[in-house]
């Protein structure tokens, strides 16, 4: 499988928030992250902010 | 592995720009994909849009 662990990074921490990443999408005023299990996690205003697969990470960062 | 392909989303289309992506980071104002391959692309305002990792793609689109 080609899933990956999401982390939010605030400051110089990065907080794993969801394992097992199959989709992130935006939705509204944020992004909609669903696992391969089918749990769902909305971050209101939060995006993407870099990937590193290989590594299986996702990252992603509030906006502004 | 589990590297993806990553796709710049432009109106209804969808333009494969690089294959077996590894990392894509923020990068001045822009971002950088670099492939398990070690080939490297530099996307000015562009950011991460979209991720379905299951079936190993990105999409990427213009800021804005």
């Amino acid at each position: 499988m080609c899933e990956a662990n999401a982390y939010l990074i605030e400051g110089d921490e990065k907080k794993l928030i969801m394992e097992a990443v199959d989709t992130v999408d935006p939705e509204g005023e944020g992004i909609t992250l669903v696992s391969i299990f089918g749990e769902q996690k909305f971050l209101k205003a939060h995006h993407i902010h870099a990937l590193s697969l290989v590594d299986h990470r996702i990252f992603l960062k509030a906006d502004g």
